[in-house]
């Protein structure tokens, strides 16, 4: 067993994590708002995915990470719980849990705010990334470093993948001093890359066949979320996998929308956004730039559009950008040549043609070969302007 | 001056107007909502086009089409406003407002739902179309139908053109039996037609050359909000012109964007807004037959692409025409097919290259010359199944 306040830190810190998740984003935290009753958070909804222990042990531990917990009566009340419901089964649950070890593999500014999260979840972080200049940094904040990847993932029970590609995704685990040899059986991988489908089912299956658990589990939200644990993941796996990668996902998401049991699911819903998003980021430049050309008020532009049909999340999210002239990255053009080529691949091997993503992965690939890879994805309205002639606004103006 | 009873009657439906403007569009209509005092009403947003009269006569003029009017002490209240303000030109202008005449030419879905709407604020109100049906069937519905064009026009204070394009708006001005021979001097004629910003300024000052106001008014929001007088107008033009089309624009609209004082300025925002809502459509289409054909659970799709960053207001609006299988049209292909083309025009005539917007337009094409041109604009996405073999949901599924 951990000790108690290793738990109750656990508790009040998950409790205070739900606040963060659920509060407007620009608001301050709120860390003394009401809290519920702990019978309230135990919601139907989030049992459905632990299926191998009594109905009553389920309800309890799925409201364990939910729980509005600040203090020592609390944390007896869930043990009064544990003990009335007679499941031995889930006082290790409850152990597991809390005590989760986790390895983060991937600390770009995604992975290193998702470590983040996770610590102050109290789960016993471990990081590594490829670069030694991440992993200093990682350190320097606080943060536990290991010299590779297999020894970030050796004994760890959730494996937080947050490289950038299936390829990448595969190296990891397959290639030389993969995790695959090193993570131990019943331990789940969780894989937030944005991939082909195909390739997420492939890895799903080759783990499994280790009994190493696999969640298809994309992520989508941005740097300022992951660092808030407020992501939105699109996960898809085993039922056993939802449960074992529980902890993490609670830390890191805000929303974690349940799409299937199978890996795969998770990938295509994540394509699907994608689609949506980088054509929408292109569309935006494309009006915004147009607008200049035009010699509009862009102000009023921004104004009257995102009050009409023509609007979007992603011109909602981006124009301003444009509007100051501020291209540093919140979301770089190279993520949209990746997450668009990708579409592009999936679907023409499925013989699906899609015009428009097609048009604005070019659009993506001029920014990029223009030199503006790494800089903010808003910039492809710059593209258009060099095409055109249109005036943007810059930073000084 | 006209009678009292038809000013009240003229004033109670501005309220109720301004009611169904500002209730969520799902909601019953809210006739007995509790009203503000007049003086609350009196903004100064609403009064910055009224510049040939005193301020007080401004705010008091301004205030009126939105007074939350029910009875006849209110009405009295406006009398004793028009009394204080001592300003004589205020009470001409009111009886103007309450007696406006206004001919509609175009009498579609749009024109006819716009008709009805002011027909409601009491003003008097006849149509005309060049189909004999809609004529008949305007006349069905109550209207005052006229033999021509030129015969609505003659006499009215303002003509709200409601045909398609700019070539028929010009035809309809300046072809044989045109109304600028016919309107009067002072009149304002406001054209709703989406066309290119430069035919809006051609076809304004020809007709201020013969002293008559012109409003480049273009309107969206669909015919059911038309029916309801809340659709939003981009409409730029001279104060007098605002001035002078007030009554009409408060009674067919929700929402008037003021963007200018020259026409141009109105078409070349719903350009913007076209181009920027046909990609939509299309990008919409093409993500989510894409999502049948990798066997996705579609509403689900739905649910989460409308809580993330891929969403647009045309994703929400659109698909669920395609998860019913549902294409009795809304807003027809054609409608795409024309405002796409003239955004391309324009495009190329000002050496602007818009690619996002030529590829979609190649979507609204092909369901065009599939045979779709007047279906529900959703009908892309069949377009995009049949060229892939994905499977779509059907009516009777």
């Amino acid at each position: 067993m951990i000790p108690q306040h290793a738990r109750h830190g656990a508790l009040a810190d998950a409790g205070r994590l739900r606040d963060v998740q659920q509060r407007d984003r620009r608001a301050p935290l709120l860390h003394d708002r009401p809290r519920a009753p702990l019978s309230a958070s135990i919601s139907p909804a989030r049992t459905e995915n632990a299926t191998n222990i009594g109905s009553a042990a389920k309800s309890v531990l799925a409201a364990l990470p939910t729980s509005p917990m600040t203090n020592g009566s609390a944390a007896i009340a869930i043990l009064e719980l544990i003990l009335s419901s007679g499941v031995s089964e889930l006082a290790s649950s409850v152990a597991h849990r809390s005590a989760s070890r986790v390895a983060i593999i991937g600390l770009g500014s995604m992975g290193m705010g998702i470590a983040n999260a996770l610590h102050r979840a109290d789960l016993d972080v471990v990081g590594f990334d490829v670069s030694a200049e991440a992993r200093a940094r990682f350190v320097e904040q606080g943060g536990r470093g290991a010299a590779s990847a297999a020894d970030a993932a050796e004994g760890a029970d959730i494996v937080v993948s947050v490289v950038v590609s299936g390829a990448q995704t595969e190296a990891m685990l397959f290639g030389a001093g993969g995790l695959a040899d090193v993570m131990k059986a019943g331990a789940v991988f969780v894989s937030s890359a944005t991939m082909d489908p195909a390739v997420a089912r492939g890895l799903a299956a080759r783990l499994e066949a280790r009994s190493v658990h696999y969640l298809d589990a994309p992520i989508s939200g941005g740097a300022a979320r992951a660092a808030a644990g407020a992501l939105t993941v699109m996960a898809s796996g085993s039922p056993e996998a939802f449960m074992r990668a529980r902890p993490a996902l609670d830390a890191m998401a805000a929303k974690v929308h349940e799409l299937g049991d199978a890996a795969g699911l998770g990938a295509s819903f994540k394509m699907i956004n994608q689609l949506l998003a980088g054509i929408h980021i292109a569309a935006a430049s494309e009006a915004i730039a147009l607008a200049a050309k035009l010699g509009l008020d862009l102000d009023k532009v921004y104004e009257v559009i995102t009050a009409s049909a023509g609007n979007s999340w992603m011109f909602e999210n981006r124009i301003p950008h444009v509007l100051s002239g501020d291209y540093a990255p919140h979301s770089a053009v190279e993520i949209f040549v990746k997450d668009l080529g990708i579409v592009q691949d999936m679907a023409r091997g499925t013989r699906y043609p899609a015009p428009l993503g097609a048009a604005a992965l070019q659009m993506y690939l001029a920014a990029s070969g223009l030199g503006m890879g790494r800089e903010d994805d808003a910039s492809l309205a710059r593209v258009y302007a060099l095409l055109s002639g249109a005036v943007l606004p810059t930073k000084e103006s």
